[in-house]
């Protein structure tokens, strides 16, 4: 265990942590997702902040990077995420991934999901880099 | 074989028993969706109510309430099946699981789904429980 | 190897050849998918249409009719992919299957995917067969 | 309504019914699983039987060779359905597919389930073809 | 927050509070899985005790009973589960689901998922009712 | 178009440069599925080789140890992917993935996926860890 998670112990600091780490990774619109969630189930607001952000994404033994590369094929495989594919495809722009790697990502997935599950998440992309101003993309 | 079983027998009953379990579970949105089926596949409606209902739904094995756990678990996990997560979260209102209850199923299915799929269907929870006033919901 | 495959060689020879099946099969939806993939992954546009339309769809071994069968029941089965189903299902119509025949395979899914995943494609179905003027569709 | 069906109206009769159909299509395979579930699910046997055959593959709006390509495609878009790949790859067999339109079938799967569940599904052709003496199979 | 829930806050009380829930739902078969993990993945074992367990299953707002239902809802939808389903089918006789409920929720299960999931699931079940003599189940 | 791709047009050239592909990631393991599927479907060989490898992997716009990521994550959630995933475990640690970085990467799937299949994926880890001689992983 490192300092640093052995220093994050209560709920509250674990809370804290993870913000940290959301905010940096998926910026603003982490924490919206976060925030639509007070009246409804705010303690599955806190378990993604504290958890998923503050425990797992945190960890030092895979890049921020690389977990974006694993996330968008997890997001593109399982279907129906098109939501969390539009946070993921931000925040895969925010740890560096460039606009063509992501969509050089979507078309292996092809190989392996197949074209529609590809097209969807592509769309999604298309959606997210229209909004960044990052059309059009090369991918020749 | 009980004795309700062995009386509704014929086409006609079948689909009338079925539909007084639709009606008693899933209320006027269940209809809705099959009188929708009407001009496209009135088969698949009279299955939905006379099989689905009719045969497997009152089926005395099971308590309804304990039905609807079951069924919130597998359309979390399905994935894509907003429209039936929105009839079912109100069918599960409507046969005795109160929102905090809902909201703790969907917070468990976390562990065994993935935050993507917990997270769609909380959102459809917070429709459903916007359009009966039952927000906001303590999940402390 | 067909003498067709053989001369069909060049990425520019494939990509052409796809081009004409797909549109025989999809018709303009089909076209439209491609189009709108020019900005963001035009090489998931070429392998659509070179690999999936231009090397298997083409293939001699399974009628065109057939293959939009098994390909309804795969996207019924995956779920989350109704924009595939909107262009697969003007596709099975243009290669010969009754609007009859569409909804009873769209029953027959709810023996295999369950109820939700063929209520899904169902009301796909009832979009694109309004399109055509096609309802309603007589299931008895 | 047919009149076939107006005549088999009990559960016994409707039970009857659905074991011609079963055995025509799946023989002695689709047999032994019904007999499996007597000591753990009789009535899920009497379901799969009186309804899956009885109500609905006996349908005659889609011929039984039509219903087995729609159930490879959703089997193998599915994923973890083996056994019922094994038993439905021989049904398909049984009404009348050829061994080359089956892998035929699998081949065009790629394209829209990814290869991994198109390789999980040949797989159990390879074995089923192997029982039946069917190897090896042409696809050029 | 709960008093027990304040005072777990360190990794180790998080872990062992976790432990004690693992042991009292899953039992030993629970165990054997976190031990499986040592040498490949300790901090998932770890995550799966102190997080999936000691965070979420602990939580007072839905009975240990009804999220075993919810879980074998999910099990089952997912598919290729079925080590867990073992494990869960295992928890939900401990926590007081009768086999016939469990039967019951799995024939409930094939309405929403198709048959071929139903049926994985229920040989499952078939195989740890048998592992603990609760053979033959009636669920007529 | 690069100038390798511009010169492997012909159905032969194109096989042999995702042998090329093949044999430098995937090694014997993936040689051994294509030589099985050789008297079962011999075009979904070619088309694995040609396409999947020969077209898709070797693009430049993605490295190898970045399209492993995805794959991995892409398995994992997809369930029933075993197989694949001891193929692409090993093809993992040909490109350059350590073992931490492996587990780590199913380790953060638990957060998208759940935990049983981060559970499946970790297991199938193990069998190809101890192949290797890579076990224990220390992942604290």
């Amino acid at each position: 265990m490192t300092e640093a998670a052995a220093s994050a112990q209560t709920r509250q600091d674990r809370f804290e942590r993870g913000m940290r780490v959301l905010t940096e990774i998926d910026g603003e619109s982490g924490r919206k997702v976060i925030d639509s969630l007070a009246d409804i189930s705010p303690e599955l607001g806190h378990q993604i902040v504290a958890w998923a952000f503050g425990d797992i994404y945190r960890r030092p033994g895979l890049a921020p990077r690389d977990r974006q590369l694993v996330t968008l094929g997890m997001l593109t495989a399982l279907g129906g995420c098109e939501p969390q594919l539009d946070v993921h495809i931000n925040a895969a722009l925010n740890v560096g991934l460039t606009p063509h790697e992501i969509t050089e990502a979507l078309l292996h997935s092809a190989v392996y999901c197949g074209m529609p599950k590809a097209l969807n998440a592509t769309f999604v992309a298309k959606k997210v880099f229209a909004e960044r101003n990052l059309l059009p993309v090369d991918s020749a």
